[in-house]
């Protein structure tokens, strides 16, 4: 039963764009928003300045139902969708008053910063997954991982 | 034999974000840049304050391989992939030096702008299609469609 | 007494540059939230689709004292500095922990929008002044404007 | 003599907002692009992962003209006003076919970035200012300062 996060935002005006609707780019950020906001939720941070690890995201994807304009508010629901070894895959809901706006996909891998800069895809850490992201397991018992 | 078009861009400082990278969300405006190109190199205009017709987008997903940084030249291709008859369709390639960065995917539909500001799903007008951005059929040519 | 309102955010990490704090772009974002929520306070709409007005900025600024980072969470506080027959004046202050972060001005005017898409200055509604945004009149009362 | 740079930009999509316009907050970023640039014909980089210093914004301010629109096409002409033993001084002007769209200012700081995150004002290194930037002194000669 995988961990979701909720959070209700409501649309500014530099978000909007010519045609009068949300710019579909901030869909990916409204997404991130409640990402980081599970993070927290769950006693985490998902970027340290001096942190060894990095969550770069590989894939992305949203379909668009209908469009949100200025001032308008709508709820945000993210739910990690599956752990891996060296991934985490997220499914994301948008909805304003129970009618779907949007349905997007997240898919971030853990990597080790390397000093020259570049980054290398490694395993999660024990304190990262399943069960402290999913909520079924036990605290300080090693995340289920496909 | 479909339309692209490829341009050069640069990476902005306020595209990057604290992770010390281009932010995810900014390669799907990076397409967006190329498609806007391609249809002003058709001799279109994809957006005017009064033009009847809209272009919302329907879907987009973005597979990132590698990271762009600060002041880093690269390039962006867009194809058109798939015209129907309200629909079009693109892909999208990222590189730098050869290298690619990201792939991408794009649909957008055709509306009709109705007085209540919302829109509603129509058939691309002739002077828009294979004929046009496609290349493919002879000028003032009804636009071959699926 | 000018009218004042202030809320508290959170900085999102798509806020943020390779330099680890938010860009400075930001905070001219920050400040527009502040005003608009201001207005909304006020039982006010500072843009609507078919409103005959808008209110395009003329002129806006920033002192930044120190930086801000990713998850910080920061106080905006704007204040109605100064209502004129056609334009109104803003400061603004940023805060975290009782420390200032940044001091902004926002000069913003009223223009009828004209049906070839330009504006032309003209002077503010009975409906927003200081009577609404000020506080100071009773309701209804025409607007105290120098 | 200070040094100038003109670059010419044409207005994204995901610039305008529902008025129809540019978002203000966008002629700040116009205006770091330009500055950026600057640096770049003179051989600098403004900013590089492991720079000991870096060059936070310290003020910064913009007068709006005229409004600009999707795809319209403007030149951003940024100009070293004022170099002092640890800031940066320039001036901005914004035109289209030769009318002034804005204008606006910009003051940086040269500071040293301290193991804990946090940023300190030292003096300008020798490698930029008037003889760099500025292009009044010979190569290697000290530059200028007030």
């Amino acid at each position: 039963m995988p961990t979701q996060y909720t959070h209700t935002r409501r649309v500014q005006f530099y978000e909007t764009d010519a045609a009068g609707i949300v710019h579909f780019s901030w869909f990916f950020r409204y997404m991130e928003e409640a990402e980081h906001a599970l993070w927290r939720e769950a006693g985490l941070r998902i970027h340290t300045a001096d942190a060894p690890i990095g969550w770069p995201r590989v894939a992305t994807s949203f379909e668009f139902h209908r469009a949100l304009k200025f001032e308008q508010e709508f709820d945000v629901t993210i739910r990690v969708a599956e752990i891996t070894k060296r991934t985490i895959g997220y499914t994301c809901e948008m909805t304003q008053d129970g009618q779907r706006i949007a349905t997007g996909t997240l898919r971030i891998a853990c990597v080790n910063k390397l000093p020259d800069g570049t980054m290398k895809s490694t395993e999660i850490p024990p304190g990262v997954g399943w069960g402290v992201l999913g909520g079924g397991a036990e605290e300080g018992e090693e995340p289920k991982k496909r």
